[in-house]
């Protein structure tokens, strides 16, 4: 009878027995007449210590062999984690003969990026990567269980549009059936269509973006964690949902990846019961008045400068790393925006700021037939591509809003990565289409 | 202070007391004095016995008009549930002064199948047709569970690839900054290479399919549930994983979606603990002489009849709605198909049916780098485009295999609706690209 397999994060529970394990080969080093070979599995590393005869089946083979390992399990102190295999039966599965194109088992990956991303299908294993991809599985986790815990529905919607409404710009054209598509640039259409069915849903997709320019900041496709839901009273209710959200996320990584956590060195946020808000106007005044920021007054956003500064006036002055602007300026909002009824040239919507970089856009959205046929007039759009959206408020609609997070944004802030296309698998950009 | 607002399905536990409902106005029947009013909310339907009085903010207001309720809930029963509201305050939130495209308030939808899709943006809210969207979600989610109850990683692929390499054919073209991109039909090779990564992986996303024909069972983008796997002994273990996922998403939506289930009468499939399975061969030659079925022996690929036939023949011999075929005919199987050791033009794949009707494609993989070369070769491939997937090969991968299964078709065959255009919300198909 085959002894069932176990990970490599389970040997300390068989000392004494022995296990079978089954990987790759992390590492191999010679020493004299031991041999330490690290194997790699889907849980992390296990060190074995092989005689000459045992060590005899990897001969002349490279790291990344695919490898069973039969052996008895040891405590050692010199052994990471204090345990490593002894009396091993090595059994080759698929062997190795050449090196990869970069050292897969070291610390950090030493490649540049180019050379990094050209072979990501191998690069992406390194222990380092393969965490930050986990923690990339463990924030959607996160951020479904906290919306159908709220009774949300999780919503597919298409990818390939009609016409380029939203923006026009930006959009990839697609050739479907002798006719012009377009990529979808964002749910945000659909999610409101489905708040009229559901009231609360999420989507968890891919949306596209063609982006002429190439920065850390942008891929041009990413993963967008939408939320949109009705009954709400304004903004702030939106802000409330996203505050949970952002708490639910930050609890499913601390309870379910503390190995990928501890292994990234990752300093968790803080996130108050309640984050701070400031109104757009006010933080212009205090950015001219207090930080001496003369250009500060009168701009329709805000420099990155300028939500550097407020991410660290907030963290100062309210211990916290998110800080919600509020009220940006209706001319520089899409069009569905809703306005503060107290003061219409500014938005009932919201930038959350991030460690000083804006990670969310949301806020209400109109629900009336009459202000959606004003508001595109006013922005003077064509009203012909937007007949079937807009039959949506005809037919009645609640108040309602919501938010898109960036997955690949959300990681690289929470990560503090140097660029977002490390964290995503295969990052497409204006140069890249593969692997 | 307000009252905190109850959905419709909880007014049962307020008898006797003040509650305060949102949604729309589902139907308004005048019986003479009184006033029979249904209010629509997410989670069902509540009646309002309405005074002329109580009933006016209503006056000259259609169905879908957005309102609020707030009411004394009272046994009645002749209410359907035998709870309805009484001495009721209603606000309008939202006024709808025009009748919808189609009556949304009864027990069917009536429309065409064409104007229904063209309405979907409120046809969606029909209460059977919500109903089968929220399956859909919950079939999502059942998925999940299972596989990441068994440690699989969630990932995100690109749907932007830069050549056609599968197939070549049915792909959508796209332009992407002044070269052309191909939008992918399935994350197949790249699931197959995170299973170097995570050894286990899932992926829910769009696929695209340029199938230029119209049935009742192509769309032409639809969810795929992907799966793959590392570390097994063939397609047999991959069959067993199929198993549970399938129990899995069963049993989550008996646990979920009790009331979805009851209102579209959904008789739930017979899954015995371990799914039959008959070889390909076997299956051709059983349909000769047992069914004298003339034209099965010798073809590549089972006709719709055949499976069909097989499909009655597992539910009478072993009593379940799915069965496995296994051992296809290698040639009408993709390049990457792992033969059958002991059979090598038959494949160590499966078709799993369920109710006669094909739902999954799975199998084992190829998982040697040579392996890959020689089947391109033979498939007179060019190995250019493949450099970088086979690139994976090279470097040590275990044994795999996987599956997909297309959301829309599961929910098709589950639910025995007509047209896979009722599975979705908004279909994409060679007429259609709005809304």
């Amino acid at each position: 009878m085959t002894l069932a397999r176990i990970l490599t994060s389970e040997i300390g529970k068989y000392i004494g027995q022995q296990v079978r394990l089954l990987g790759w080969m992390h590492r191999l080093r010679a020493m004299g007449g031991v041999n330490f070979m690290v194997l790699r599995d889907r849980a992390g590393l296990a060190q074995a210590v092989l005689t000459k005869e045992e060590v005899s089946p990897l001969e002349g083979l490279l790291p990344e062999t695919v490898i069973e390992v039969v052996g008895t399990v040891v405590s050692s102190e010199q052994a990471p984690g204090g345990v490593e295999l002894n009396h091993c039966q090595i059994t080759v599965i698929s062997p190795v003969h050449e090196p990869t194109p970069f050292e897969l088992n070291k610390r950090k990956v030493k490649a540049s990026l180019p050379v990094f991303l050209d072979h990501a299908v191998v690069g992406q294993r390194a222990v380092e990567r393969r965490a930050i991809m986990r923690l990339s599985s463990g924030t959607m986790a996160g951020f479904r269980e906290v919306l159908r815990n709220k009774d949300f529905t999780e919503i597919q919607t298409p990818k390939l549009v009609g016409s380029a409404t939203e923006s026009g710009a930006n959009v990839f054209p697609v050739e479907y059936f002798g006719r012009t598509a377009y990529l979808a640039q964002s749910p945000q259409f659909y999610k409101q269509i489905m708040v009229g069915v559901f009231e609360r849903v999420f989507e968890v997709g891919p949306v596209f973006r063609a982006e002429p320019h190439s920065t850390t900041r942008h891929i041009n496709q990413y993963v967008s964690l939408d939320v949109e839901f009705g009954f709400i009273k304004d903004h702030f209710d939106v802000m409330t949902l996203l505050t949970e959200v952002l708490r639910g996320i930050l609890n499913h990584l601390q309870a379910h990846y503390q190995t990928e956590l501890a292994l990234l060195e990752v300093e968790m946020p803080a996130i108050p019961e309640s984050i701070p808000w400031i109104y757009f106007p006010d933080a212009q005044q205090m950015l001219h008045d207090q930080f001496k920021v003369m250009d500060a007054l009168g701009e329709p956003d805000l420099a990155p400068e300028h939500e550097r500064i407020l991410g660290e006036w907030a963290k100062k002055e309210y211990n916290s790393d998110f800080l919600f602007v509020t009220g940006y300026p209706m001319r520089k909002r899409p069009f569905y925006t809703h306005p503060n009824p107290d003061d219409p040239e500014h938005a009932n919507g919201f930038d959350l700021l991030f460690r000083g970089l804006e990670l969310v856009t949301g806020g209400q959205r109109l629900h009336r037939y009459e202000d959606y046929v004003a508001a595109a007039q006013r922005h003077k759009y064509s009203l012909e591509p937007f007949n079937e959206y807009f039959e949506t408020f005809k037919f009645g609609m609640p108040p309602h809003g919501g938010f898109a997070i960036g997955l690949e944004r959300f990681l690289t802030q929470l990560l503090q990565l140097d660029n977002i296309r490390h964290a995503t698998l295969f990052p497409r950009d204006i140069h890249r289409l593969t692997p």
